[in-house]
């Protein structure tokens, strides 16, 4: 929103403080006011809880930040801004006596909002001039972050005004959801006050302990929720026999003891009807197929993105990780006749392929990568010894493209430990295509034996070195390979 | 589970399906029983995509697959098994039959799970041999993805069936959450079905339609539920002043109509008291702030995931991207004081990080790789000249690790034209984090200028080498770079 330079926010709560860290670094300025002035302080903290967050989010230049202004009273909030957003706690009395003085205070054309999460507008402009620009913009914690905010007009607000004050939230990275019409909770706090509600059933009767709530969240639908609905996860419920299907296989648990909340919609033709038409809609030509792997692909990018926090999900996926490196053992094919070790094989994905129609180089990495750490786990290294803070770390690669492979094509590494000491490991990895032998590259690494809480290197211990000496004895009649020990020749020498 | 090797699966629909793709890719051999002929094909489906997620999900190596067997009848499905698995429709007395035929023909100390969503076990187990090894294991679709699987005995189940049940799904990667006493729909569904029957009063009066339901969910609390369950968000919600405050401030809200459930628990002292201390022992010692941060943590996890996939939040993240790039005007960054070129620069990812902790080895390569197309497109090969035939391919890589990345590391790229002429072309990329300018890598690599069709070198055309003459000309004062020309030095000479 290039129009909007300065917002007036009331309150400096936990909505406040967001909503005044989404308008800085938005770049646009706030007048921030708030009876309490430990609130300021909150908000400055918020404010820099935002901005690490914006950091790790996006590589996106972000704006310069806009300027805040702490300021002492409501008309000095609102003095010529060009929102202003009301963010006190959820009394309506408390809210409406706050509006009407922002409305007197503000510039007539000024939108002016609440973050209500569920109070009628109609009732809270009753004291207000100008009610026709008075708008619901309701977000959600933190206000930084989370994209949804919901916009609703008043029967007196007009149209306009839910479009501008949808145009200005969107203008600062948000996703406005307009509700069609006033309603107590609007759209998103009705559904989450139903989930609460039974959720406080669940603890009040001591069928489970607010841990075991949550539990039954995050590591469940709660991850769909983070990138589909309830509609368009039951649509997929359903399988390939889409929402009617799902609808006549569910719709009886309607009837069912399935939470305390009984009073339930009747599940009649007409209902059914609407909700099929609309799903369809939803659905937008996509097959339940498309959708899947849609689906698929959005659960991955958050469990993989979760397990970088180890929180949640990402705990379950960091212990099977654990699981799986230990399960793995030694997982020793029989070595090549001529004793270089069999430790990986791949098939080429279709995603790999680059503009140039092959394997794009950094796969070539991540097969030499994984063909390394297939050694690591070889002798000893991926499994509980890692645990112990001690690893090899790879220092140095020489990569030799000889061939092309396709998507489809298998490849296979034989592996040569070239050589290695109490610190170092030389390994040099051969890939070839299964097919027709044709040798597609080579890899070179150096690895270090680090201690990772000592921060640097350190002898490996003596069962480690004795498995190298036993690799290296059995590959010792072994000719040097072609390659190996070659430095990147240019058409300009080094200097 | 090392005693798990086979297990018998009764239904392969969605759930159905979703169970043999996990037990299968965890490297269990699968009895699959379903009555309908086409459900085994979907169920390989299922399986294909399960392997296309997984493969996606994780760099530790899943073990050798299970082998799945079709079989024709429920005692051919549950011979010699070590858990039977009944993923039925929701029908009662169907289930009830199944699970008696099954109990009869299955060893008697194999486990006899259901996957029913919330039907009561000791009305399910009524017909069978054996009831105390029965138990609800009931998961999430996609099975194959998410960790949830809620375990939940009879009043018949011995205690050890349940241990062991959650055991069996640790050891395929699930999460399970035991339910404390046998109850319909169990903890989640209660949840689900709470959240369900309110969104179909919304489409029922027409307050929302099913997409703007799914909006108010997934650009809102569902990003948030991905991680945190509703009473981490709302804890964090009351701010510094915790539950309590949450509670008083949000309790009213109980008696308000926001949903059109409203047969609400009462809040009176002793459930307050509940959950306030059941809140602060989930919390474990951990203070808002640090929540907050590991909130946000996730967030931007969960958040720069999607945009990966360009989806949900993703969408919006994604458009919000641009915005700031178009109002950050053409971006093309001007060259570094030395004259080095500044192409690329990117944040290390949470899906980056490795066993060790830090930047995996073959994303160096992708970084490196990502600038040396942002290379081409400079010198006009990325774009309608490779639709020519013609292209740089890559033949040679030196890569030297000098530093750490972690996650949310800021790297930017310094490039060097080392030396070209009509077929070759030398780069060198020094790779570095920006907050602390540490060097963590160096990239070398020797591109050959290639025409496709021919299958052969051939001279880069005069348009292009005059642009890398003109680069050249314009870093010809630069110092050879520290590392560049090197070979790898092992611990043993090349013979």
């Amino acid at each position: 929103m290039s129009e909007l330079r300065t917002v007036g926010l009331l309150g400096a709560g936990v909505i406040g403080g967001g909503w005044a860290a989404r308008f800085l670094l938005a770049g646009v300025d706030v007048r921030l006011y708030d009876p309490s002035p430990a609130a300021a302080e909150t908000a400055l903290q918020t404010v820099e809880r935002a901005r690490r967050a914006w950091r790790r989010l996006t590589l996106a230049p972000l704006p310069a930040e806009g300027r805040l202004q702490l300021v002492d009273s409501v008309p000095d909030a609102v003095a010529g801004v060009d929102l202003v957003q009301e963010s006190a706690p959820e009394r309506e009395d408390l809210k409406r006596d706050l509006l009407a003085e922002a409305s007197r205070a503000a510039p007539p054309e000024a939108i002016i909002a609440t973050s209500t999460s569920g109070l009628l507008p109609s009732r809270l402009a009753r004291g207000m001039t100008h009610p026709e620009r008075f708008v619901v913009g309701h977000p959600f914690n933190p206000v930084y972050l989370l994209p949804l905010v919901e916009v609703c007009g008043s029967d007196q607000t007009s149209p306009e005004t839910v479009t501008r004050a949808a145009d200005v939230y969107r203008g600062v990275g948000m996703r406005p959801l307009i509700v069609r019409r006033e309603i107590d909770g609007f759209i998103a706090d009705r559904l989450l006050e139903a989930l609460w509600r039974e959720a406080l059933w669940l603890v009040a009767d001591d069928v489970a302990t607010v841990q075991e709530v949550d539990d039954a969240i995050r590591f469940g639908a709660g991850l769909r929720w983070s990138a589909m609905g309830t509609f368009l996860t039951y649509r997929l419920a359903g399988g390939t026999a889409g929402m009617r299907h799902f609808m006549a296989q569910f719709g009886p648990a309607l009837q069912l003891p399935w939470t305390r909340l009984t009073d339930v919609p009747e599940l009649d033709e007409a209902l059914l009807d609407k909700i099929v038409e609309q799903s369809d809609a939803q659905a937008d030509g996509r097959s339940v197929a498309d959708l899947e792997r849609l689906r698929d692909d959005c659960l991955v990018a958050v469990l993989r993105g979760l397990a970088g926090t180890g929180f949640a999900a990402g705990e379950v996926i960091a212990d099977t990780e654990r699981t799986l490196y230990e399960r793995a053992g030694d997982g020793a094919l029989p070595p090549l006749d001529d004793g270089r070790l069999r430790l990986h094989e791949v098939l080429v994905a279709p995603a790999w392929i680059d503009y140039n129609g092959h394997m794009t180089e950094s796969r070539y990495l991540e097969v030499l990568a994984d063909t390394t750490d297939a050694f690591l786990r070889r002798i000893g290294i991926l499994g509980p010894y890692i645990d112990t803070g001690r690893s090899y770390y790879t220092v140095e690669t020489h990569i030799r493209h000889l061939g092309e492979a396709h998507a489809g094509d298998r490849l296979v590494v034989a592996t040569r430990l070239l050589g290695h000491d109490a610190k170092r490991l030389h390994l040099f990895h051969e890939l070839t295509r299964a097919e027709d032998a044709a040798v597609i590259a080579t890899g070179e690494h150096m690895l270090l034996h680090v201690d990772r809480n000592e921060g640097r290197t350190v002898p490996a211990p003596d069962e480690i070195l004795a498995v190298l000496d036993e690799i290296a004895e059995s590959q010792r009649d072994l000719p040097w390979p072609e390659g190996a020990g070659n430095r990147v020749n240019g058409p300009r020498a080094a200097a």
